[in-house]
């Protein structure tokens, strides 16, 4: 990774991703990518050719490391935030993507207006997790936004990727199982049919903390929830499985 | 257990449960109990003075480890097969369990006329897991009425339990999770909201093969999925929790 070549702000930093020799500029002070968007990009599964979008992409982290490990075809992040738009855009110019992904400064609860329907292969989502109600709010506007549903809420999540997805085309979302019941009803609802779940446990023996759920537009009913990943194997050391989807 | 308090018929046996010195009649011609009865049995949370329904009861193996594990009040068990019902009528007999537990000779798919609207605190159910035109039905026809939907469906189920049960009323039941989907979105639609799931993993690492599920007629939108059940920790070998459930 050629650090000069990030153009940076003030308090950004550029980490290393370990795939293809990128990198991606992240800011502290407003939201760090975390272990979901990471797993989320293990998760999908994305063909030769594929168009994708990813809705509510922050950094552009998801973007970004799809474009590493899949042969995508295009990759377009979208996010309402204009400061963190930018910032995914120059994380975009510095690993040399500008040809495979475009970020758009945009609101998802319109993101068919935007992009017209049917026009994905692959739709992908790290959204907000709490409702707006939901939990202590006493973080910045970037954090809130990105955690809770101030400005979209699941439903508006699943109707728009409804829209954009081609029919027989995949849904890739990470949420927090608390609210599956929700997910599962809502997805039926808008035809995304739930086909592949997996749930994450930060231990063998401990109830999962994360869901990453795989949705196909039309589809018949029939899922396989396939066998959970496992965070830790012991306090502080992760399991074999865990540093392969990060890439070390 | 005193065998001789059993009546049997011609190629019954009396099995032994590891609860309160029980036994259960059983033919294996017809149907046997299987670890996903006594899971659910496990799971379920039966309070002091609950009046509880067992749709598609069987062999009675449900009602009689539940009155054997809580302290609910009194156990309804309904049967269609009227020579399983038989069998069950003579278990709980030879149990000394008259009092405590009835088995019921009717349609799942009339239960709500049968017993009243909101006439039960808990419903559990294990039901036939696959539709009425899935997998291979070289079986007898004891054996496929009880593992296919030919006599009665999901829909059934479903619509029946959340009439039976009163407002916060339990349900709780042991499925396949390839039919997930169609459980939650379902469940929801009748307003048994899920609130708790269970996964049945063979191995720590293979994906789950049976999944528990907890559903609160008329709750909010919330669910804990817990960690899983682990059945094997070496081939052939049960795990503690295994045993524990089974009572050895």
């Amino acid at each position: 990774m050629r650090v000069e070549a990030f153009e940076l702000k003030d308090g950004e930093r550029v980490d290393e991703l370990e795939r293809n020799d990128y990198g991606i500029i992240q800011d502290p002070k407003r939201f760090c990518f975390g272990m979901d968007a990471v797993l989320l990009s293990g998760f999908a599964r994305v063909r030769r050719g594929d168009r994708c979008i990813d809705l509510g992409t922050g950094t552009g982290i998801i973007p970004i490391l799809l474009e590493a490990k899949t042969e995508g075809s295009h990759f377009t992040g979208l996010e309402i935030q204009e400061l963190s738009a930018d910032m995914a855009r120059r994380s975009v110019a510095g690993n040399g993507l500008n040809e495979k992904i475009d970020i758009v400064t945009g609101d998802i609860k319109e993101a068919s207006e935007l992009f017209g329907a049917s026009s994905f292969d692959v739709v992908t989502v790290n959204p907000p997790y709490m409702n707006a109600g939901q939990g202590l709010k006493n973080e910045n506007e970037a954090k809130m936004i990105a955690r809770h549903e101030i400005l979209c809420s699941l439903d508006d999540v699943l109707r728009e990727s409804a829209k954009l997805l081609k029919t027989g085309g995949r849904f890739f979302m990470v949420h927090r199982p608390n609210r599956l019941a929700e997910i599962i009803s809502k997805m039926c609802a808008y035809r995304i049919e739930p086909k592949r779940m997996k749930f994450v446990q930060p231990f063998a023996d401990k109830k999962p903390n994360m869901v990453l759920i795989e949705g196909v537009l039309g589809a018949g009913s029939e899922v396989i929830v396939e066998e959970p990943i496992i965070v830790y194997e012991a306090p502080g050391k992760y399991t074999p499985e865990i540093y392969e989807i990060y890439g070390y």
